[in-house]
């Protein structure tokens, strides 16, 4: 097995990152979080990324925190100082312009959960652990949890699970709507793909970094706001390659081929 | 067939508005929508309509804006100048103090789709396509989607529906929140119209008028503002005819006849 | 029976506080919100309570206010004078910083409804009949109902059950969010007791304490403003007795035992 901390494996535009430290249920430290954000940012910079899942080795997504992380927190009080060599922010995650499918494959806890709700889609193992767990670790809701989760899935669900820490299951959370769709073990990751390479094949680059935008400064906009803005980013589009191939390729009935991200909102030349 | 655009049916207080373009699936266009938006303010200012209703004509709701005018915009790049005549802004309906009903009897897509988030009450027949389909055409969230479908739903259905862009039905729809109820195509519409007579007798308009507006306040407001807000109206409320109404109805156990809109909410003279 | 307007039981740190009109089916009057918000207080300053339970007694849980009161105000056009006797503001529970548990024995509408949107938790038993209702009684949507709706199950389905005042069941309200479980009558409070003293043995009360402000605060903060306050916490949490219990208990794989209310926080001392 590889010593890389994040691996990453593209197919037809789909950039596969697995979390790899499966000797600690792939665990979160410092130095895994700077290589998952690096790895993000390459795939951000890199034409070819059109989706990007995130998995975990083996049987668990990410417990959250090390527990051996953990313990030298305990004892100073403080905490690692290694994070000051990270140079994105925690929530760097949520900038990224490109579609973000969490492959929730196993157990996932705290910082392992929360990178879930800062992906856009969320695909799941029945029965699988969950835990905001932070309550019964003595914590606040670290990093955006407390933002993220009642948007996401109402402040109802929300606070009885960020109160509460109980441990519930993929299961639940399908049904919840935390997890979008629930996919066995045995077909688990072909089915990844297959809703990822739908996205990276079907949808605009510039349309989803519009939307993307559009959804994190509308929630924080005026309903007023939002909607000149929509207008705004409509009145570009209209004139844009990507709106010119969306269009066609629909009225022909054929597969659309769009410009890679930062080309497909530019204006159409003339033919 | 009638070539009007949009039909006007009463029956008990209920106005039903069919998008009426049948041999285009009822797709959108500028004069549709300004025939749209002119009768949804006559029944605004028509006393006697206490429920509104959109339907289309034929087997679907609207699959979003004509392709016949898109295709025109990816020529020009530009919006089309018609749409300068239409006075009332893209979401006037948001700002109808009536219960709006959305009774989707088949597809919606688009700016289709969009329509029905707009109403108060979404009924649908089962299996019917769904698509917000913006990020598979080259565009940003039209309008106000990226504001309101993460409100409706919660963001993390929203989110997914938006940048993927899939085709869903009305079945999931109903199982996240955005449909309220399915009711199978035979009785569609009778029940449709059941339970909008319901709302036309039951529920007092200065109430939904009340509702309506702290809804949208309350969506951009602090908390302490809106229940500064509530006790302000109730104390208005208190007074008037049709809390004496609702109240007498109730404790006699008799249908209320509650005042038209305008009237209900005017202090009542004593005996 | 006592005349007692709300009993208090306590059990193993959970304190139930039992709405006590059950020849009224416990309607809401002042006197009945001024005691409750009392012992609510009580509850509050008491270190041995580390879970809030509220119930009604008999077969109903609170249809709203009391309609010989309402009548009175519809007579007078008048708030109640009484009320100004009450030292709490109307929404005074949603301050309480410990963990708070609707258990809805039965029918709720009204502000008898807008008590258990006040707690963090509702469980239910099925099929009791529960309404907003204010549509139907000529009012505005009272005290925080047009906030905390919308906030707690999406703006879909809250503005469906506002403006319609129809009566759906807590079995609906399980599918929708607003209820997190259904427990059968016969096993009902003992299994909301399991509930309930799970959290009060294995939540940090510190960690509630935080989590419960930054879910307040996160509603009306930006995403910026919620990390940066997220990682104060952190950051003061990190030294904290609670924090070290938190993750050696964790560890150690047994019980947690932390400290109450207002001592979890506090720093460590060095061993």
């Amino acid at each position: 097995m590889s010593d890389e901390l994040v691996l990453r494996d593209d197919v037809d535009g789909v950039a596969i990152l697995t979390l790899n430290r499966p000797h600690r249920r792939n665990a979160w430290t410092v130095p895994l979080q700077r290589r998952y954000y690096d790895r993000l940012q390459q795939c951000v910079e890199d034409a070819s990324v059109r989706c990007i899942v995130i998995t975990g080795a083996g049987s668990t997504f990410c417990p959250g925190a090390d527990t051996e992380e953990l313990q030298v927190y305990t004892q100073t009080g403080e905490f690692n100082p290694e994070m000051a060599d990270i140079e994105q922010p925690d929530w760097y995650p949520m900038t990224v312009p490109k579609p973000m499918i969490a492959a929730i494959n196993g157990a996932a806890a705290g910082f392992g959960l929360v990178q879930t709700m800062m992906c856009d889609v969320r695909l799941a193992v029945p029965d699988a652990r969950l835990s905001t767990a932070f309550a019964r670790r003595g914590l606040p809701a670290l990093h955006a949890a407390s933002y993220l989760l009642p948007r996401l899935i109402g402040a109802s669900r929300a606070t009885e699970l960020l109160v509460s820490g109980r441990t519930f299951t993929t299961t639940e959370a399908e049904r919840i709507g935390l997890v979008h769709r629930l996919i066995a073990a045995p077909e688990f990751m072909a089915e990844v793909l297959t809703y990822a390479r739908d996205l990276a094949l079907n949808c605009s680059p510039a349309s989803v970094q519009h939307i993307k935008q559009q959804l994190r400064q509308g929630s924080e906009s005026s309903f007023l706001e939002v909607v000149a803005d929509a207008e705004r980013r409509e009145h570009a589009a209209l004139a844009s390659v990507d709106f010119h191939e969306g269009v066609m390729s629909f009225v022909e009935r054929r597969p659309p081929s769009f410009a890679p991200l930062g080309e497909g909102g530019l204006a159409r030349q003339p033919d």
